[in-house]
């Protein structure tokens, strides 16, 4: 032991400093998140030196350490015997956001390396591993040997947070969720980082949401967890870039595990809505620029559209199905993913324009249905969710149907009814400005000229 | 249960709310300190709670729902069946302060009755406990049916606080001493006021102590902590004042346990130094004022100069200590507590005036001596301590004992008197200004003009 071993500062003390408004050294943050995983430090003082953290704030050099304190409390993987860049992307979660489904193929049939660890749905927002295992047999929860064989014979692969991965962030997470922690960004910012960079990877597109159905409601909240996160990755030599994008309605128009894998085989066919296409287009084009597989960003939004255009992003699809032990027929024929026994239209009650969907309503409805959790415990029923059928701005008749909810039972299909139709804001005109999908791109990785 | 009954409070949502600067009602502090009492609420809510209430305040309407819950939480003393005014001083602690020894006897000689119950040492300020115990069979664990018969007999009993009393504190106390949340007025005052009210008294004389050997360093934070707990204890109907007192140099001549007893004694006989006399003649003057047994302060003063003259006041404290299983005979013989097997005189280094006595430092080499404790479960060496003879303004000779240690481990000799050397700042006059005994009364029982 070295006279500044971790061992030698007591918490009691690391606590204190941060409640008084001191900035922590690397060390005392090793120390403390050290004697956490390891259960030398009580609940009680993590969660007394959480809520200090959480009302006194961390600098960008405190949340850089706690990260990588973090990431070091578990399995970093190491892929550099794999030749190809390893690129990942994280949202920060909305409702109907399924565009990593999207990415990790699209990007793998590009030439990067996509090594995704996911998570599930809580609150209002789905989540990545739900929404695959609604694909009959796919599974999510493969050893890190496993992942790393699928790595390499297809370049992408899909799985849940492991116990080897970044246990702080697991224990500390938990605590957070019961002791009103979880509303800081240098903690999220921790969290989030902490078990991408566990992956190994090169480099890291963030899609950061904002509006009603995102975490950070204000933009201002989420550019400053966005500025917070690239400089935390660049710190640890990754390239990042961080895109803010619009989550005042719901992304494309199907909300619901099934119901979004459906989605997104319409997009890597070719179809799909507008603006789910667009935004995967955007982020996928982020990916090969920092992957180094494209020149510009404008050329990797082309190579991105190719990959579609010649079904390469499809087989890719297929391809990791196939090896996660997914029914491959769903690729082809979506029927036979589980659909709900029933479906009933919310109609509008008035002619008029779509001014607004409140989305985190929207996406309580797809939890009231089963879709989603309200405890991490709770299981999700892969089959129910909704289809949006009028989104902003567009016209809308009385009586036309604003959207379809599709359900397995009835008193809560009546409950998703009423919050639906309520979340939908009418108006005589559509709204004087239509918000773009990607508000901003932050990032150090510009273009040259 | 009713509507609003505490269960159906979550403390998620009361650490949330106190996070976010909200003012909590008595309904959620009752939840709060009942479910955390029965064990309902865990450590780690208790703690995340904690620290915000410490970082956010607590208003002086929180305070009081704060001290009332924790009051409420065990067993409250109904002493109502006595005749006489129940009347309690509480000091928030020093290095010398042995007042309640004196005070107890001297009010009850004056017909009021002083439930007192108390603490034990920790950390540089001694434990009234403590230096009880250092009197042979002294038993301060007396059963309340016990406490109450002395009280009936005697006016007076001085015992620790018990398992019934103010539960909430207890498990309160011992997670903020763990968790860097002792240091907030609003805590620090329901968790003192708490146990003083369990007490079952009618009035109570706080003794706010301010200066380098005080909790309070500063006299505007002993100040916000009278007022508060002045203002608490009001709410709840109890008659109060506050003394804001000295506490930059040791109060008297002795510290450590038994030396303090002897100190008490002499004060008892009608000696002591004057500071010690003076502080404990003020104290016991508004206990007299408070509990109706004296028109005015100045009254109540002369009344507790009496009682000591007459040997009244001696008496009582003798009837107490045979009560409580105390040798009686140490009363009259002080030499036989139990004494140090060595003496060692510090001696000043140059010819001079004591400017100030660092008297953290020097409750700190009482500690060191084995006369305090540092952790809770430490023991205490009763005999152990110093004795002061040059006080601020004092002039001194070169090779002039400053103070003289008693102790009984060699080492530990020498590091106490290390520490006490350095504690004693020398000048070549005496200090300008003399800083008064008591700086201010904090009180709305005024007396009448």
């Amino acid at each position: 032991m070295n006279a500044t071993a971790p061992s030698s500062i007591r918490a009691i003390d690391v606590i204190r400093k941060k409640r008084d408004g001191g900035e922590l050294s690397k060390i005392e943050i090793d120390a403390l998140v050290s004697g956490y995983t390891k259960d030398e430090i009580p609940d009680y003082q993590a969660s007394a030196w959480l809520m200090a953290a959480l009302l006194k704030g961390l600098s960008r050099t405190e949340t850089a350490a706690l990260t990588d304190a973090m990431l070091h409390s578990g399995e970093v993987l190491d892929l550099s015997d794999l030749p190809s860049r390893k690129v990942d992307k994280h949202s920060t979660g909305g409702v109907g956001d399924k565009t990593s489904l999207v990415l990790a193929p699209l990007a793998a049939a590009g030439g990067l390396t996509v090594p995704m660890i996911s998570g599930r749905g809580l609150g209002h927002t789905g989540g990545t591993l739900d929404k695959l295992e609604s694909i009959p047999g796919f599974n999510v929860n493969l050893p890190v040997a496993r992942f790393r064989k699928i790595l390499e014979t297809c370049g992408c692969a899909m799985i849940g947070q492991t116990a080897e991965i970044a246990p702080a962030d697991r224990k500390l997470y938990a605590l957070r969720d019961v002791t009103g922690t979880v509303e800081n960004p240098s903690l999220i910012c921790a969290s989030i980082m902490s078990k991408k960079l566990a992956e190994g990877i090169d480099a890291l597109v963030l899609d950061v949401k904002t509006g009603s159905g995102a975490f950070m409601k204000k933009e201002d909240d989420a550019i400053f967890l966005a500025e917070l996160m690239v400089d935390t990755g660049e710190r640890m030599g990754k390239k990042m870039a961080a895109l803010i994008t619009d989550m005042d309605q719901p992304l494309g128009r199907n909300a619901g595990n099934a119901l979004e894998v459906v989605e997104v085989l319409e997009v890597l066919h070719g179809g799909g809505p507008k603006d789910l296409c667009e935004l995967c287009l955007e982020l996928a084009a982020w990916m090969f620029f920092l992957g180094e597989a494209a020149g510009t960003v404008q050329e990797g939004k082309q190579m991105s559209r190719q990959l579609i255009a010649s079904g390469a992003a499809l087989s890719k699809f297929r391809e990791m199905v196939e090896l996660q032990g997914g029914d491959t027929k769903v690729v082809d024929d979506p029927k036979r993913l589980p659909r709900a026994q029933h479906t009933l239209d919310v109609v509008s009650q008035k002619s008029g324009y779509v001014i607004s969907i409140q989305c985190e309503q929207a996406g309580t409805a797809c939890v009231l249905l089963g879709g989603g959790r309200e405890r991490k415990e709770d299981s999700v029923d892969p089959a129910v969710g909704f289809v949006v059928h009028k989104k902003v701005g567009d016209a809308v008749e009385a009586s036309e149907p604003l959207c379809t909810i599709h359900y397995n039972d009835e008193a809560r299909g009546q409950q998703a009814r009423a919050l639906l139709l309520k979340s939908f804001e009418m108006g005589d005109a559509p709204p004087a400005e239509k918000r773009p999908l990607v508000h901003r791109v932050i990032t150090k990785c510009g273009e040259k000229n």
